[in-house]
């Protein structure tokens, strides 16, 4: 695995601030779980008011776990004036997300100025048993940051 | 384009009773615009509390309707005793989700016994303007039917 | 569909001359069927040097044309100092590439300054049938031109 | 990393029988570089004739070499009457495929009875150096086997 280096010193509250404005992480009572340079975790509870037709967590949550955790991966490695967005992403659904709680993490496998590949992991965490649910390749885009975001 | 014929007379109501247990869908106030065999569009209002750090819906909640869109436009040709998994997508977003409303349309473009291919489109509604937010690929997968799924 | 308008007079035969340039379109006897701003059509004859295990096309060849289609339709959009990088793309496979010859199409659906995104579709071609036999979404990237290509 | 485990005794000698048979292998002098079960690596020498247009090899040829490691790392899973065709893959290329050799590396990474997830990493190798070049993230279908193939 790489070493990545932060370009700014305020790298982990930049990215605090800018999860803790996304409405759709607090909805899902998403908590940051860890980060370093180049990596970022989401953890959620289980939750059936975004269950999938059997009561398992929907693949668009997951994908929406898997995508801000690959986003705020690229982040932590971007200058002060980049943010991120995200051109597109790939998913696999390995398993059903069954479990009390879900983790998707984030890593960044190849910076550039402009275009940042991430790949992404879920797990599902049922008491002592974490499985791996989903697989993530993402392409981020850095732009030019809008004050205040 | 193709036409496709569903395989069973009750597909719309088996397709309606599906969506109706998605917990997601109905968190995110989504609605089924329209469907016939092989294609299914579904609507959602702006809401913040799913939105990404500028205050736009987050890609993942466009990813969730693309994704429900697809996986109902290929139930619709589904024989009854089949229901649908999302093996994988694939999406890119074209423009921020900005508008008042979204919708997400899901065609299948490919069925077969197990795999069925779907393309899907989402737009964004702002007044009188629609526009093309994300394209979506997906690979569906037949499994047998859960009793009351 | 769009218009999409060049920005520069000289579009096509800028796109011919880096076209002549790609060995592996000349190793498979491959020949621009059409093109036009936003869109370039490739078409190859089968050949069993190109094959995989069954004889039909090997779908890694497949991509490639529809690779080189997708680029050079973005190429048809940029100023004379840009050319294109292709990012990643995805692919469906939704029939054995079985025909006498084959057609990639590929289309540019959203154009910014740097990414550019394309869908493709190939053909089989067998007598008077013409088949779908895969699509891809594609992401490019625009770069400052390296002199001589 | 998983431990997989053959079904059969002879996975080796039908892999290899297969992928002798792809024709596109032989054309761009391909070898198995190893094996075992549920991961096999693909090597291919640079050649002008699979260039793009700067004199590279083409994106869609290491796709090829990805795609095939994919299908035969799911292949060496499989029973005897059963065979793999690729459904959909997903590639991200991260640097140009300069060098004089190239690896391509596919790895099982869920089996079920008809679908395989596979990822793939593509290297480039100049003297001492190696290099990730691409990544892929792929699904694999089971199908009957045909006799002979």
């Amino acid at each position: 695995m790489h070493t990545f280096h932060p370009q700014t010193p305020d790298w982990e509250p930049r990215v605090r601030a800018s999860f803790a404005r996304q409405g759709l992480m607090s909805s899902l009572h998403a908590m940051i779980e860890h980060m370093r340079p180049g990596e970022l975790a989401i953890t959620i509870p289980a939750d059936p008011a975004y269950s999938q037709q059997h009561g398992y967590i929907h693949g668009g949550v997951i994908a929406s776990i898997l995508d801000s955790a690959c986003g705020y991966a690229a982040l932590t490695l971007m200058p002060a004036d980049r943010e991120v967005l995200t051109v597109e992403f790939k998913i696999n659904f390995l398993r059903p997300a069954r479990g009390s709680r879900f983790v998707a993490i984030g890593r960044v496998v190849r910076t550039g100025r402009t275009v940042t590949v991430c790949s992404g992991e879920a797990m599902a965490i049922d008491g002592d048993r974490r499985s791996t649910i989903a697989l993530m390749q993402a392409t981020m885009f850095a732009v030019p940051a809008t004050p205040g975001s």
